[in-house]
């Protein structure tokens, strides 16, 4: 298809694709002529992911660029693959290295992830985006007077288990390893305004149902 | 306590706090000279609360302020309370009614309530900014061509539901009908990159299980 029916078919404006081809967000299409290209579902794809990111993620334009290079690095085995894409998504706030919440809060990870077994966490550890972003978590918690315990948190832990349970059944469904990436981040992002109003309207429930 | 202490035990600089209280985020001291007044623990919570919407939750001062009126009006009773003060904190983007993909959502959110049978849920149902969000969620997920459907859904809400069982023991944890209201709001939206960040790790994790 031409730039014209991609930009009808993704509802993305051809100057705003033309600025993502610019920034390498998406690949060239296949050039038919000196001034047109061909592009295909690929590029929609490609599309749909890309807006995911920057629309509802709110990432960065830099930092969207390191998701989709991670998703094409052919030098990384599929699962190395699907973490560096899943990895590069842009996080919260890193922990205050200066703070001694911070240390406690560090500790209270290791234990937490040492307790549930999540070996591949402990050992990826320090280098992981999610790591930082979960002791910057807790680190804030204990400084509002708002304190976890690892009690506490291996409760969310274990429903954030089966979240990830049917995260990976979902992936799975998509056929091709490609497209098993692009749907890990795109359901990675997409996913979390769901899961926190679903969070909110069963609040709401139990909470009718223990002092309604 | 006098305004020094106050400052030095929350954290919070003695121009920040004059501001909240112009703001009528925190309540008036008692007035002991003309130039002086005495805090109390209540200020000291306040003040963790108001800093954990306004630092974390990103929440703008105007609806903040809505959150704590909520919170500390007598003439609800404890469960519409609770419910109007987690209400009252601000959400994701509004849905786009002009859009098809959101009748479509609206549907598929209404089964998906029905299907829960989260009665609360309906009843409130369109006044509801969790049940907003979790529409213009699913449509943005329908146009960006990662559709989601009730089968799907109703697993991410059955660990949603587990998750705020856990939330709302935590709350009765605390004592006094105010606190809890505040544990509440505070929890709600202290706990929310605490579980986004244990979903990326439990995704690692099960990732690695399966492909690595």
């Amino acid at each position: 298809m031409r730039l014209a029916e991609l930009s009808e078919r993704s509802g993305v404006p051809t100057a705003t694709i033309k600025y993502y081809l610019r920034e390498g967000l998406l690949q060239p299409g296949r050039r038919v002529t000196a001034t047109q290209a061909e592009y295909d579902d690929e590029h929609l794809r490609r599309l749909r992911l890309v807006r995911a990111l920057i629309q509802v993620g709110g990432i960065p334009v830099a930092a969207a660029r390191e998701v989709i290079t991670a998703i094409t690095d052919d030098s990384l085995d599929h699962h190395m693959r699907l973490g560096a894409a899943v990895w590069a998504i842009p996080h919260g706030p890193e922990p205050d290295e200066g703070d001694l919440s911070t240390s406690a809060a560090r500790r209270t990870a290791d234990t937490l992830l040492e307790r549930l077994g999540w070996g591949f966490g402990r050992e990826v550890g320090a280098q992981s985006p999610a790591y930082r972003m979960l002791i910057a978590g807790i680190a804030t918690m204990d400084r509002l007077g708002y304190p976890c315990d690892v009690e506490h948190l291996s409760l969310y832990a274990r429903s954030a288990a089966e979240l990830a349970s049917v995260d990976l059944d979902l992936v799975e469904e998509y056929e091709g390893e490609e497209q098993q990436v692009e749907a890990a981040v795109a359901l990675t992002v997409l996913y979390e305004p769901v899961l926190l109003s679903l969070r909110r309207l069963a609040q709401a429930e139990e909470s009718h149902r223990r002092f309604g």
